[in-house]
């Protein structure tokens, strides 16, 4: 079944039958020190800049999180959400661990958004499921719980399933949910992979709902961290990931995920992959041009 | 059960517990004129250094096709696993369709060789298995038949099945067959990918064998190819692939298969991802080195 996310005018499917949904995680400030100073300030110059960036690289929902030290993270979330909401067309994923900032997003956003995120954990199940079920929102659940984030796949298999439960119980259907399996550190946990792999399929198979994950987690500690997240979000993809909070601005997992698309069977006519490409060669025609342009410039000496 | 495939000094194992096993593709003169001429010519120095090149890069065993239009196929391909077992230590895959060839290339051969490749079509079947039994060598069984190249997955697996029987009855134990699920190109058929992800699972659950694709096959007529490629051949090894006939000189190919590698827990301690990224660091290096000195040369014009 599909989760389904609205904005006024776009409908997005989350589901094992379309393509691989993007989440743009870019509108965050943590570890983004002058987007939370500008946030914090009320300054929205960056948050809109990178709504529209992510939604033309194909980004089809976009995170929203307002969590900035010793800020109002209620009203910025508001802020935040009614401005992208105005420069794109795109569904939100309202992203806090203060229930105050997700009542203010939910209450702020236009159309059905997704909550980011419920835990296993007792006191987070109590506090958040009954705002998915008021605002007819979807919700992520992650798979740890008070014990912390078990190594062991079964544990946090049983820990999705129990949110999914815990959501039915409170009336919010399956497909409501968004089950995060966590992705351990490749290079810390030796069977992260193949875990996450098994998680996902077992996710599918028994509990019949959908799946999203952070992409980079994976690559924690190694070198080329963009080409083993490339690699984990194509094999994770081809093992029923449905949707990832990703950078669509990271060129090639952008390519990698649209190619993962056509091998999956979701690209008609590989129709997207035949469009990518060509803008591709577009903007590297201009880009030859602006090259040939300045060696003609200084007069021939090649580049 | 693992495919042990051997030279004189070394042993190489292509299973589901281990690394996955480039099988370097570029020693083939089909669409390389140069290197078919010089190959008939008695010229070597091509193959040699393909080999070579190939062997640093990563690949595990080197395919040999010496299928040159009116030359001497079996002499050549004698002569060219002689000189590539002389520069390598690798074991070989006696690349034809030439019957005479195989066995010639058999004949000489060091170690345990793989043949490639038989197909389900029963005059195949008679011709190369009992070649196998004889020589004690591993075999390619492609999933064609005297009927073509099936699009329906469900015949393809048949003609697996059948290849893998037909082996067993004439002495050649399972662990022997590599089968090829046959990739059919994604801009043509609409469900390649899911029908050899699934063939793939099939083909491991049902028959216990090891798989091996040719990898370009699945982009034919598409915009960059190298990226369907990657991502064809990560997601086949999330669904279990074991090995694939390619060109580990591509670099973007080269370091998927390498993370794919990390992410199925074949790469302990990331050993092998670390080394390789350590490498291109040290190639980057060089080549800013180069660069500069460069700049330094043409008096501080920037490049």
């Amino acid at each position: 079944m599909d989760t389904i996310l609205t904005s006024p005018t776009k409908e997005v499917h989350i589901g094992p039958d379309h393509p691989f949904v993007i989440i743009g995680e870019r509108i965050n400030p943590t570890g983004r020190s002058k987007l939370a100073a500008e946030m914090a300030a009320g300054n929205y110059e960056r948050v809109r800049a990178d709504a529209i960036a992510q939604a033309q690289a194909g980004a089809q929902v976009l995170d929203v999180n307002a969590g900035i030290p010793m800020a109002d993270e209620p009203a910025i979330m508001a802020e935040a959400i009614r401005l992208v909401q105005s420069v794109t067309d795109l569904p939100i994923s309202i992203d806090s661990s203060v229930i105050k900032a997700l009542e203010s997003g939910l209450a702020a956003v236009k159309g059905k958004a997704l909550i980011n995120s419920v835990t296993g954990e007792e006191e987070r199940l109590e506090a958040v499921l009954p705002l998915a079920k008021r605002y007819g929102a979807a919700v992520i659940g992650i798979s740890n719980d008070e014990s912390g984030i078990s190594q062991d796949p079964d544990v946090r298999f049983a820990v999705a399933k129990k949110i999914v439960e815990r959501a039915e119980k409170v009336g919010i259907p399956r497909e409501n949910v968004l089950i995060d399996p966590l992705v351990l550190p490749v290079g810390a946990v030796g069977n992260a992979g193949p875990a996450v792999f098994r998680l996902l399929r077992r996710v599918r198979e028994e509990l019949g709902v959908n799946t999203v994950c952070g992409a980079s987690n994976v690559s924690f500690g190694l070198p080329d961290r963009v080409t083993l997240n490339g690699a984990f979000l194509t094999m994770a993809i081809a093992n029923g990931l449905t949707s990832a909070i990703t950078n669509p601005l990271e060129d090639s997992i952008r390519k990698l995920i649209l190619a993962a698309n056509v091998m999956m069977g979701h690209d008609e006519n590989c129709m997207r992959w035949l469009k990518s490409a060509r803008e591709a060669a577009r903007a590297a025609g201009g880009a030859d041009a602006e090259r040939a342009a300045r060696r003609e410039r200084r007069g021939g000496i090649a580049g």
